[in-house]
């Protein structure tokens, strides 16, 4: 295995393009055999500059939910785009996309759309305050909702006031989130939290019902929005929002990554109490109107409703996370596998309530070598186009991977 | 001329879209006989849901540089996107089109790639603010830099903190400038600016070369970045940075809308003084990475470098604003046109140093009954697809625009 062509680009970016590269596709952060830049994908594969072919487990952080190159999803992009894409105004598909979108997610009564994730957590957050004219909103310690100003969990470039008004509580914690209420008085606007606690560098939790349902309790006292941010899980949790597996209704939920199956678009849904505060605020966006996204869209959500791909790749999840399990037991060494088993995250601990790293990082460079693209420290995604041999394939590789690392281990 | 279709649609958004569409491309600001809608678009023309075609002087508020479907740009996109588009890390094209950037402006050592406008806008805002730690940025009263919520024209959703550290002065005004730095004190990070005075109902202004020049000055004396926001005037100015054409360079440029000819793509570009300060910030986007606008963006540069596309379209919006010119003067009817003619304003002054909007209303109006595309309160732009013919056929429908209102306008 050489990595020698993405070296050459490396050594290009770096005089172009600060840091060579940056933002959550940087790989200064993971192994050094690790490539930077990708030269094709296709169903579950990713090639990169070299040839190496990787059986593919972030799934671009998340936008392949059905595989690279989706022939009827591309197919109706191409078709929209020889038609009309971005204009002057909206095309008819942008009614028939938010019909969609209502029809499909239950708590939904209407629907913007945009480019980003953090459009859409932006809109959400700018509705929220318009509602009822607050400031407060709660936010959970360490989850991510985005990466302006306002929310991007480094603070360098930004100042304190980006950040006014935001509360912390702690995620599952109905005891912290009460307090967070408390804190914010008769000001508060909203309670934000993602469908599960997908945080990077800690075990992912699954939504306490308590916690989710304390929630909606207190958004419905207190007259403020419950937003759920499905941009990382949705679509890949239910055909609906995800807190519908535990009964509980967000009034806006934002989305963003897969809902087209990669093409770019994101989307704030809501319910009618919030209608009027998102048509009061001004948000817009040069090629938040294209309709070539959308139409790609309109395929990714049909596929959703009459397919099994979700069902499927739940059921490859857990077979990875079973041959995993399987493995860690034989060979005698402790794994951490947290989160649905379609975002996994696996981590080494450490044996002192933390992980270790060192060990992640000779994992994931393990299976890097034996064509398997794992991450050490952020939750995974798996695609529709992942197949039981892929599955099997990574796990024979995982067994190698992990038999050549049992020194460290041990 | 009839608009069935496109009343038909706006019913159906107004149930599933707040207030039926939102932020720029709403009509609701625009003549009753705007249409919403647009179904197919090719060159020069858009054609509504009813089938009424238009010469588009919007050209998607920006975006349309070369004219609608440009084949080869598409072309581009179409292969890239069959190859690997949205993936794990970026493509190799990335380095390509930041050496291409980098070779066409000539102020700029690097680039970063991003999706909306405003998130060049955003980044340029965090890099200045971590280049030396200071907090204060100056944006000129009244200009636009994007709809994010510290940006947006409109509070509500917003705020004030979202606006902290903002000082506003006034476009081309260098003791207005001069007074804000001096507010600014010791903690001036930046100076926003347009490449011209593009602000909605108002007249443009070409900027004072005294003015851009001392807000370079201002900006190495007191160790501050002046960031030009190109968004909406670039490569419609000059084959490089606008105010190239006037000797300033600045360590910031924010890109956006035209830069892969309405595919969705957006950039900061700077100088090697600001890369250290860019590489600190964490900013980041699911479709940033994307290899298919990278693609189309590479082929529209080469046209940029290679073709007459500048030249050809000051040819029209001086054959146009001649054209309108003369036709008020024979009408005895008074017109505004400001601005660079390939980025034209046209509004009717109302003798009172203000403008008659319902003229301007009713020539939109006369102008899109006849197959033409105008906008009343914001500037237009000519794309290079526009030919001798298009002009002559709106000069054409302008006079009996012009014809028609003058019981009003006398």
């Amino acid at each position: 295995m050489t990595l020698e062509n993405d070296k050459q680009l490396r050594h290009r970016a770096e005089k172009v393009i600060p840091n060579g590269m940056y933002g959550h596709q940087s790989v200064l952060l993971l192994p050094p055999e690790t490539p930077q830049f990708f030269s094709k994908a296709k169903g579950a594969y990713l090639w990169d500059p070299d040839g190496n072919r990787y059986i593919d487990y972030l799934c671009g952080y998340g936008p392949q939910l059905l595989g690279y190159g989706h022939e009827e999803v591309d197919e109706a992009y191409i078709r929209q785009l020889k038609q009309i894409d971005v204009a002057t105004g909206p095309t008819p598909l942008m009614v028939d996309l938010a019909e969609a979108w209502v029809g499909l997610v239950d708590h939904a009564d209407w629907a913007m759309f945009c480019k980003n994730g953090t459009d859409a957590t932006t809109i959400a957050l700018m509705t929220a305050r318009a509602y009822r004219g607050r400031k407060k909103v709660l936010i959970a310690q360490g989850a991510y909702h985005g990466a302006a100003n306002w929310c991007t969990p480094f603070p360098d470039g930004t100042v304190p006031d980006d950040r006014a008004h935001l509360i912390s509580y702690t995620y599952n914690d109905v005891a912290s989130l009460e307090a967070a209420v408390e804190e914010a008085g008769d000001d508060l606007a909203a309670i934000f939290a993602s469908p599960f606690k997908h945080d990077v560098l800690t075990e992912q939790q699954l939504p306490d019902p308590a916690y989710a349902k304390r929630a909606r309790a207190l958004c419905d006292e207190k007259d403020a929005l419950l937003i759920v941010d499905e941009i990382r899980a949705g679509l890949r949790i239910a055909r609906d929002a995800s807190w519908s597996l535990i009964g509980v209704k967000p009034d806006l939920t934002s989305w963003g990554k897969s809902l087209a199956n990669g093409h770019p678009i994101s989307a704030l849904l809501g319910n009618d109490k919030a209608k009027e505060a998102a048509g009061k605020i001004y948000v817009t966006g040069s090629f938040w109107f294209a309709g070539a996204a959308m139409a790609a869209s309109m395929v990714t959500l049909k596929l959703i409703r009459e397919s099994n791909y979700l069902e499927h790749m739940i059921a490859m999840g857990d077979r990875l996370r079973a041959g995993l399990n399987e493995i860690a037991e034989r060979r005698g060494i402790e794994i951490s596998q947290t989160g649905p088993s379609q975002m996994p995250l696996i981590m080494f601990p450490d044996g002192a309530g933390g992980f270790n790293m060192e060990i992640g990082y000779e994992f994931t460079t393990g299976l890097m070598r034996r064509g398997v693209y794992f991450h050490p420290w952020h939750n995974m995604f798996i695609s529709a186009a992942m197949t039981a041999d892929d599955i099997d394939l990574t796990l024979t590789a995982a067994d190698e991977a992990i038999t050549s690392l049992s020194h460290i281990a041990v």
